[in-house]
C-alpha cells in the first residue's frame, strides 16, 4: 500500500508535478480545506484534470473525473493528498474514483484528517484498486502546511512578519516606521495575506498605521492574478487583539465589509460596530495565547499571519507558537536607539536560546527576504 | 586608444577572464600593490601567463614574458590593469612589453595611479604597440577595490564585519557574545583577514576577547589553501585604537610576531611592548576617524577590515568612513534586551538615512551573509 520513491517512474513524477501545480491554483481559496489537484492519465494520455478550488465544491478527484467522463475507466489517477473517506460536504472521493472504475491511484502523501488517515487508500485497496502513496511527498506538504499542522496538532500554522533594518530596527526611535521597506517587498506581503486563513494583529498596531489588513487584489504579482480573477478574491479573516477595548468602529479596517473578530477576555457593548464584525472571548491566564490558537483552530482556521508590534512578535516567540519567520530586510541602519523587533524575556546564555532553520532567501526589489522555519517542520 | 566591450571578440574575454582568475592567485600577498594577471597568446595559442605575487617581485607582465621567452614576439598580452609607465621597484612594464616585441596590448582597465593614468598605454602606443582598453573592466574593478579606491581617493577601502542575530543583536544583555554564529563563518572571517592589507579593532574589543585577530591558515578554505601555502603566509597589520593606552603587552595579540599599530593621540611608553609593536599617534580633533584613514592611506594601506563592537561601528558610519557592510546573521532571535549593532545618533526621519545596496547573500553553514556595498562605487 506504500512505497519508497525509488518505485516509481519518471513518468509518474511528472504527473504528480502537474497535480500539484493545479493544487495551487486553490490555495488562495479553499480554506478551512486542503489545496489539493488530480490529474487522470490513461494510457500514457491525460484524460481529466482539476484542483479544489472552494469548501463546499467539487474536490480534486471530482473535477478530473468529471473532466474524463467514461475515459477514468482504468485510468491511473495521481492526486496530492489521499483522497477523502467519508461523507462531509461531499460524498467520499475514494468512493468516486471506485465507481469511475479507475484502476490506480498513486497519492502525494496520506492525509492527516483523523476523518481519514488511511481509510481512503484502504476503502480503494480493498475495491481492488492499486494503491501507492510517498510521490513528491514534501512537495505536497509544503502545499498545505496549514491544514496538516491543523490535524495533526489542533493549532493553525502561525507566520510572523517582520519588517527590518539590516541592525534589526522596525521604527525610528520617535515612532515613524511606515514604509521601511519597499514597494515591491510590501506587495509580497500581499501574497501571503492572501494566502492565510487570518490576519493576527492588535488593536495598538491597527490604530497606529490605521491598517486595513485586507488583501489589495491590484498589488498580487501579475502571475497570481492570472490564476486569481479579483472576483473571486477572499478575504482572510482579521483577528485584532483589543483586551482593553480600545479600538472604535472607525478607520479603513472597517471600510470593507469582511469578517474581523475581536478578541479580548471581556464582554462588550457591540452595537456600534458593523455586522461582520464579532467579538470572541479567550480568558486571562499565563496560557492566553495557547488557549487563543487552540480555539482558532478549532474554528478551523489553517493559518494565521501575523503583522504586529514587538510586544506581540515577543510574546508570541515566547510562548513557541511561530512557525515560520518572514524578514524583510531593508538596506538601512536605524541605529541602537531605535526600536526593537521583538521583545523577548532576557536568556542568560546563547546556548539556551533556539536556532531556526533558513528555508528561503529572495531579493525583492532593493531589500531582502529571508524564511526561517522552526527545525524538523 | 579605447575601446568598447562590443569591440572584443569572444576569445578575447575568455583570455581576459584567465588573466583574472591568475590575478587573484596573488590577492592575498600583494599588498600595497595591485593584484593583476597577465596572458601572453600568439596565434590563438597561450605561450606566458604570470601574476603579481609580492611588492619587489616581478609584475603579472613580466612574469608572462619570462615564460614566453622569444615567443612573445608579435604576441597580444591581456592584462587585467594598464601596465605601469613609471620606474619603481621594477622596470616600466610598458617598456619591458615593448622590447619584447608584443603587437597588442588589451587592458582591462587604464591604471588610476596617478604615476600610470594613461601613460603606460600613450608609452606602447607611441612605439607602434596597438592597444584597447576595456574588457572585463567590473570584473578587474572588483579584483583590487583597495587599491583603487586608494589611488583615487587617498582613502583605504574599509569593511565592516558585523555578526547578529536575526534581529540586529551581537550579544546577550550581560555580554555573552562569541560564537554566535556558527564555524564556517568564522572560517569565512579568515578569508576577508587575509585579503585585508589591515585589520582595525579597539583595545576594548582585544581586552574582551582576548584577540589575536591573526589568520589562521589551517581555517581558509581547501581552495585557497591550494593556491597559497602556509609559509607565503602573509599576516594583515593590526591596528588597535587604544586611546587611554589600556592595552597591556599580554594575550593572544602579542603572541604572534606580526606588526602591530597602537593608535592614540598622546604618546605613551612602549618598553614594556615587543619590537613588532609600534604606536601611531593621530591628533584628538572631530575629524579623528577621517584623519585615521588618511594616515592609513598615505601609509599605503589598501583596504581596512573592521572587527570591533557597537561604539566603532557607528562612529565608523556616522563618519560615512565605511564602504561594505559583511552581516552574518546567526538563525537565532536575542531580543531587544539584548546588545544592539551600532551606535548610531538619532535621526528624525527615516528619508534621512543612507540606502546600502546589497551586492551579494550568501548561506553559509546554518548562517546567511549579506554583503552591502555603498551605492555607485
Amino acid at each position: 500500500m506504500s512505497a519508497g520513491s525509488a518505485d516509481f517512474s519518471r513518468e509518474d513524477q511528472q504527473f504528480m508535478a502537474l497535480a500539484i501545480e493545479l493544487a495551487k491554483k486553490g490555495r488562495f481559496t479553499c480554506t478551512p480545506n486542503p489545496a489539493v489537484g488530480c490529474v487522470l492519465v490513461k494510457e500514457g494520455r491525460i484524460v481529466g484534470q482539476g484542483y479544489h478550488a472552494k469548501a463546499g465544491e467539487g474536490h480534486a478527484e471530482v473535477m478530473a473525473m468529471r473532466q474524463a467522463g467514461e475515459q477514468a475507466k482504468g485510468a491511473t489517477a495521481y492526486v496530492t493528498l489521499e483522497p477523502c473517506s467519508h461523507y462531509g460536504r461531499t460524498p467520499p472521493c475514494a468512493k468516486g474514483l471506485i465507481e469511475a472504475g479507475v484502476s490506480k491511484v498513486i497519492a502525494a502523501m496520506q492525509d492527516p484528517n483523523p476523518q481519514v488517515a488511511g481509510r481512503g487508500l484502504r476503502m480503494l485497496n480493498e475495491a481492488g484498486v492499486e494503491t501507492a502513496v510517498g510521490l513528491l511527498e514534501q512537495e505536497a506538504e509544503q502545499l498545505n502546511r496549514g491544514f496538516l499542522k491543523r490535524m495533526r496538532t489542533g493549532f493553525p500554522y502561525v507566520q510572523l512578519k517582520m519588517a527590518m533594518s539590516i541592525d534589526g530596527r522596525t521604527a525610528m526611535a520617535n515612532g515613524e516606521s511606515q514604509w521601511i521597506t519597499g514597494e515591491l517587498a510590501r506587495q509580497d506581503v500581499q501574497q501571503y495575506r492572501a494566502m492565510a486563513s487570518a490576519i493576527l494583529s492588535t488593536s495598538k498596531t491597527v490604530m497606529t498605521d490605521d491598517a486595513a489588513l485586507t488583501v489589495r487584489w491590484q498589488q498580487l504579482s501579475e502571475q497570481i492574478k492570472a490564476d486569481y480573477p479579483e472576483q473571486k478574491l477572499r478575504q482572510p479573516l482579521r483577528i485584532i487583539l483589543d483586551s482593553q477595548h480600545k479600538i472604535q468602529p472607525t478607520g479603513r479596517l472597517f471600510a470593507t465589509e469582511s469578517p474581523i473578530w475581536l478578541i479580548s477576555s471581556q464582554e462588550r457593548a457591540m452595537q456600534n460596530f458593523p455586522d461582520f464584525c464579532q467579538q470572541q472571548m479567550i480568558a486571562e491566564s499565563p496560557y492566553f495565547f495557547t488557549d487563543l490558537f487552540n480555539f482558532l483552530g478549532r474554528q478551523q482556521i489553517n493559518s494565521v499571519w501575523v503583522e504586529a508590534g514587538a510586544t506581540l512578535a515577543g510574546k508570541l516567540l515566547e510562548a513557541e507558537l511561530v512557525d515560520e519567520l518572514i524578514v524583510y530586510i531593508a538596506p538601512k541602519l536605524l541605529g541602537d536607539q531605535a526600536r526593537g523587533l521583538c521583545h523577548l524575556p532576557q536568556l542568560q546564555h546563547l546556548a539556551d536560546v533556539p536556532l531556526w532553520q533558513l528555508a528561503e532567501t529572495q531579493q525583492i526589489g532593493e531589500d531582502i527576504k529571508l524564511v526561517y522555519r522552526k527545525p524538523n517542520l
